[in-house]
Parts: C-alpha cells; structure tokens; sequence
C-alpha cells in the first residue's frame, strides 16, 4: 500500500477500503507517514468527503491509537453529552447533574474554550477549589458514587486526535465534516459510553454557519455510533444568538445556579431539559422520551438536578456554597452598559461577535497556551424579538482590566441588530436526528 | 501573513495576491513554510486551481529561487521548444537542429524519461560519448559556435522547482494544470528565452487526457509568457497513438536520423517541420509563418538539419556516424514479433500501453534513480487507418533481457484495436493556441 495512491484515490472521490483508512491513522500516529502526506490527505478530504464507513472506521482507528476509560466496573447505564460549541452554551452543567440526578451515569470528558467559543472545563475551574485533572481511577471512584464527574482529555485517550488535531488546525482542515465527526466521536467511544447525547450548533456563533451542514454533520455522528454499537441522538439546535443571557465563565456558573433552581432563561431552561430528558432516555431510565421529559423536569422542580451539582462541585474540590453566594466566584472589577441609541425590536445578536468579545477581554483564548480570566464576560439585557425603547441597555461588559475594553464594546455594539418591525421567534430546537 | 489564512483562502476558491504567492514560495524555498503546510496549500490548489495572474507570479517566484541562466552574450533570438511529454516522441532532435541551421539560437534545457514517457537526454545519451552534462560556460560556448546546445536541468535553475515537484510527486497532487504550467515555465523563463514553443500533447499517452485539459494548459503558459515578456506558441497535438514508429533511446535516434533525412515516417516529419517553422518564425527568421513552413521545408531537404545534428553530436562528445552507422548505437540482442491474429483496420494503438511496455523492459524509469538500458524498446509496423491481413505483425519488441518480456508484450498486445471497418484518420495538431 503507497500512500500517494491513497492519497490520489482520495482526492479524485473514491472510497477507501477499511484497511486502507487504517494503514492511514495508524501510520500516522506511529510517524510512519510523514505530516506533508497526511495533510494533503485532509485537504483532499474535505474536498471529497467521505462515507459513513470510512468515517466509522477512521474513528475506530483513533480510538485504537490509545487507551480506552474501561467503566464496565461501574453499574449503570453510561450517557454523555457533548456539543458542538457554541457561546453562552452552559447546557452540560445543567443537564449532566439533572440526568445523574435521575440515575443515569454521566462520564462527562469535556474540553477547554478555543476561539469564540466557550468550554465547560473552564467554567468549571471558575469555582474555587474545583480541580478536573483526576486521574481515571479518581474519576471511576466519583461516577461509582455520584453517577457524575467531569474530567478533561487525557493524552492516553485518541492520541491520533490531538495529533490530527494540530495538523488541520495548520493546514485549514478544520472544517471538514467527516474529520470534525471523527474527531468528536473517537474521544467519545474512548470513554466506553453506552450512549451519547449530541447537540449540533448552527448559525453565526457555531462551527457549521449551514443547517445542512449542520444536518450532515448530525447524521454522520449518529450513523458513526451505529456502526459502533452505540445509541447516540442529535439536536440540531440554534445558535444565531448566546444561549441564556451569560457569556463567561464564572457568569456562566451563576447562571447555571439560578437555572437548576428552576429561575432561569427560558430558552437556556428549555434546552438543558430536553438534552437531560434524551439521556434519561438513552440511559434506559424512561421507556418512552415523554416519560422522559417528566422525570427530567420532576428532577429540576424538586432540586435533585441542583444538589447533585452541589455534590459534585463538592467531591471535586470545590466550594458548593458558590452556588448560593455569587460573591464567592471570581467577580470583575467593572461593567460598562452597551444602550441602544434607538427603539424598536431586536432582530439578532450575533452570537459569534459576542463571543469575541468576551474572549478577548479574557474569557477565552485565541491558542492552547493563553490563559483565562475567570470573572469577565457579557451578560445580556435583551434577547431577539424583544421590543425596547432608545437608550435602553442592551447588555453589560464585565470586565477586570481596560485593555481591549473599548474594541471588545464596539464588537458588542455590532452584534445587536435592531428592527423597526417586530420580528418572529426563531426556533431553537430545529431538528432531531437520530 | 499566516500561512494557514492563505491555504484556507484557496481553499475557499480566492485569488492571492501577488505578495501572497510570493511569500508562499519563498518561504518554502527558504525552509521556512514547513512541507505539511505547502502540500495542504497544493492540494488545496489542485481543487480550487489558479488565476493567470497566480500563475504568473508563482512562476516569476519560482525563477527568483535560483539563478538564470544568462545567454545576453550570444547574438541572435533565443528559442526554446518545449512538449508535454509523449511516447515516441523525438520532434526536438529534429525541430532543433532545422531551426538552428536556419539561424535561431536554440538553447535547449531538456529532462529525463519518467513513467511512461520518454526523455530528450536519455535519447541523446543512447549515442556513444554524448554527453549533456555541460557547466553554463560551456553551454553558452556551443551556443555562440552552433546556434544549438542541450543540456540537462541544473540545480541551480528554479530549485523550488525541484522541491515543489519532490513534494507534488509524494501528495498527488502532480495532475493540477497550474502547478504543471508553473512547473515548465520557471524552468524556461530561467533560460532567459526570448520566446518558446510549446506541444501540449493530449490523450490516451498524455498527462493530460482531454482537449479541454489540454487546451487550459496551453492558454496558462502562453498567458504567462505574455506577462512575463516571452513569446509563446503552443500546439496541441494528439498523442493517441504513438508519434513515429519507433519508442526506445537508441531506436528513437535511428528515426530522427531517418526523418532529417526526409525518410522519416510521415506524421513526426509534418510535426516536426511545423514545430521547427514555429521557431523559425518566433526566432524572427521569416515574418510569416507560411514563409517560416518554407525555410523549414527547405532546411530539412538540403539536409542543413541532419548536418547541424551531426556538428552538434561532434560537439557534446559524441560519434557522429551513428547518425549513418546504426550499428555504432547499442543494439538490442532479442527482438520479438506481435502479430495480430484477425484482419480488419487498425482503429487505435494506445501509447500509454506501448510506453508502460517499453519502460518496463528498460527504455523508461519508474523512479528517478532508475537506470536506463538505451537498445531497447519498441517499433510499430502499422500506424492506425491502416488495413491488415490476420496474421500480419503489428509491431516488433526489441530487448537485451527476457525478465518482464512477456508482460510486455501483453500490455503491447492490449494496445492495438482492430476494427472490420475503415477508421478516419485523427488530426495530428488539432490547435494552435497563441
């Protein structure tokens, strides 16, 4: 087998035999095949695509480059949640405790911020004391007992994604559906789930800006755990705007408190259940997704959801009491108000533009290596469709330092869109694929 | 500049501009751009392909990696020829010395046999003592004495040249037009020419296997002689069958012998002459091209060509009686018969096959570092339109060892067709682009 004719193959269409997509990742990670085929393999790949069993074995081949998390000692039913990345997204933090709460076991691998987007491992850490470098035994030790943990990528798990990973990143692969659907679903058969809970964003603050994109990335995911012996659904849902009202990582955590105690967003509310109800279901909990929907509401309303996230904050280091008193979070120094010089209805909030700017004045990061500053953030004062009048305040900068302040608040001033005409609801649940 | 903005940009199909190509390949040159990142940026190239003015500048690039060959010392107009690369086909070792003795300087920069196709300096080498592997002094001393000199590529000529090729032959990515017209014409702008002629050879024995292939590659490289200050004609010249009889080193120069003698076969004679007209006209030797066909005619019958062969097989060191001698040349110790087994008329002889055939047996390489056995190859007895009797030889396989003869001379055999009705006559130079 020669590279190059694997490579030609690729890029002229054609479909790669299991074996051959092997020889590829394998070959890769062991640095048999050198960086300058594979990249071109990526590009020609995202021109090409690839079919749902390429994908499925290219996944298996990343899985097989490390080591799996063996959870079979652990009784229950293992469902995780994972999404694609969107900005205001704290949905894991209301769902993964509410499902645990209900006995589903929740593995929960997640990741850091990057870009515009935020990470749950971040928001995590804006709790003091909280730590999510557990080793593997710790973090069996804590499902064993909580039904939930959360931890972050190890380098023993999918070595050939974070390989893979810096390769597209250099190379503008990144987007490729089949490897952004590889990518996501190796680390997640890693973890030994039995099923999986996927929420595929979609409009100007998510990765696929298309719904057929976005509908093609779900099916490719879905058909993935198929072939991999693993349930897995997909909501493809809306990210034209933040999700609830709070974009950074301490505020975020704050939010998540008022939302397990049944007082937040409705549209952050709504979602955190649904995803909660889709694993409660998935994790063999509930027969039917209806009787789902109840047991994961029944477990918001009588505050298992936001005791087990207390507990867990607690096991992992952290202090549960920041739920109650927000002044035990990293808190800024200042908040400059964004007014609207005139009336009318918000028609969009730039979801991307709002991450950027509350990345930029420390709550994400542009590279691996930058560093985050827990406290800062946006929260929003309207959201689409809301009717206001000039002068209003439209959101709040938090900040702890002036620089980038002033690019950061004409960044947010671009992303409010305000329409003389009242504008329709968009719909944030758009597609279920399963 | 990031390296990645400028792969993602051509991957989304835009124009770079000029600064940009320009960083791309001196960077690369320089080590600078790692080759994982160029091979991405050459894939991403072969989908989205290049504007003229791409092209253009990564050619000038490309020629500002290395040094050009200066030829401003020598009186009279520089012109090179150029083909695609056939089998069989020899037209620069008659073309060249007819338009040499009718006056233009013909600094002729040759390459290698590679795959299939054959290579003017493996040709040229197969007569005892030739040598091509001239210093630029000695190049340009020729030059001065016989209007006429070959030698092969040096390193020094467009060593990004060398580089790009190297990674394009290990990515697949060798196939896109613009990165094939950007190849030749680095290395002939470098030459300091003054104008060039080009075959753009298109089918079955070709790189390129369409017209409108052909046709996209002959517009690039007259388009990028024109902003570059070159003149340049291109034919595209079907290469459906093999051009001449014979396909092998040492065969190939028995032919040119015979053709600069007006004894050749008809079609390498008719493209010869009108390759040779072409660059007596561009060299500004006549101010038409029905005058140029005229001096090219006359130059081939008063025997001024085989003449300025000779001098110049005298002048590289080698024995210019082969020309007349065929048994000065190495010969092949075997020779076998394919006959064909039914009547009819021959309706195709693929050249790629008759190509694959006589490299396989030792007239070719596979890899740059194989090595050439100069007697061998194959000689047509039929060309296609003509008729046959069953049991008529179609051609003749001449070898010095038996190892793959067998398998060549199956692949010899797959190449002809046979029909039972009459075939039209192909067009030779189906297009002049210029």
């Amino acid at each position: 087998m020669r590279t190059v004719d694997l490579i030609h193959r690729k890029r002229d269409g054609e479909e790669l035999a299991p074996e051959e997509i092997q020889y590829l990742i394998d070959g890769y990670t062991r640095g048999e095949i050198p960086d300058y085929q594979l990249s071109a393999f990526l590009m020609a790949t995202y021109f090409s695509g690839m079919s749902d069993r390429e994908v499925s074995v290219m996944t298996e081949s990343m899985v097989n480059s490390g080591s799996i998390v063996d959870l079979s000692s652990i009784p229950g039913t293992k469902v995780d949640k994972h999404s694609t990345g969107g900005v205001g997204d704290k949905t894991s933090l209301i769902a993964a405790p509410i499902a645990a709460s209900a006995g589903v076991v929740v593995p929960m691998i997640s990741g850091r911020a990057l870009g515009h987007t935020g990470g749950t491992l971040d928001k995590l850490e804006s709790i003091p004391g909280f730590r999510t470098d557990l080793t593997i035994d710790q973090f069996r030790g804590l499902l064993a007992e909580h039904q939930l943990a959360f931890i972050g990528q190890t380098p023993e798990i999918t070595p050939a994604d974070g390989k893979l990973y810096a390769l597209r990143d250099a190379t503008a692969t990144v987007e490729s559906i089949a490897l952004i659907a590889t990518s996501i679903m190796s680390k997640k058969v890693a973890e030994s789930l039995d099923a999986l809970v996927l929420d595929v964003k979609v409009g100007s603050g998510a990765f696929m800006k298309k719904q057929v994109d976005a509908r093609r990335l779900a099916q490719m995911m879905v058909g993935i755990g198929r072939r991999l012996d693993k349930r897995v659904q997909a909501l493809i849902t809306d990210m034209n705007q933040p999700l609830g009202y709070a974009v950074g990582n301490a505020l975020e955590v704050m939010e998540v408190s008022q939302t397990l105690q049944n007082a937040g967003p409705a549209d952050l509310t709504r979602l955190s259940l649904e995803l909660a109800a889709r694993m409660i279901f998935l994790g063999k909990i509930a027969k039917t997704m209806e009787e789902a929907r109840e047991v994961a509401q029944s477990k918001l309303l009588d505050g298992s959801g936001y005791r087990k996230f207390k507990d867990i904050i607690a096991a992992q280091g952290g202090n549960p009491q920041v739920l109650d008193r927000f002044d035990l979070l990293p808190n800024a120094t200042g908040a400059q108000e964004i007014t609207t010089s005139r009336g009318g209805y918000v028609s969009g909030i730039d979801a991307q533009l709002i991450g950027q700017a509350s990345s930029m004045i420390g709550a994400g990061r542009n590279t691996k290596d930058d560093s985050i500053d827990p406290a800062v953030g946006v929260i929003l004062e309207v959201k689409v469709g809301q009717k206001i009048e000039a002068g209003s305040i439209l959101c709040r900068i938090y900040y702890t330092g002036e620089e980038h302040l002033a690019e950061a608040a004409d960044l947010v001033e671009d992303a409010f869109k305000i329409s003389q005409h009242p504008v329709e609801e968009r719909e944030l649940i758009l597609e279920v694929v399963s």
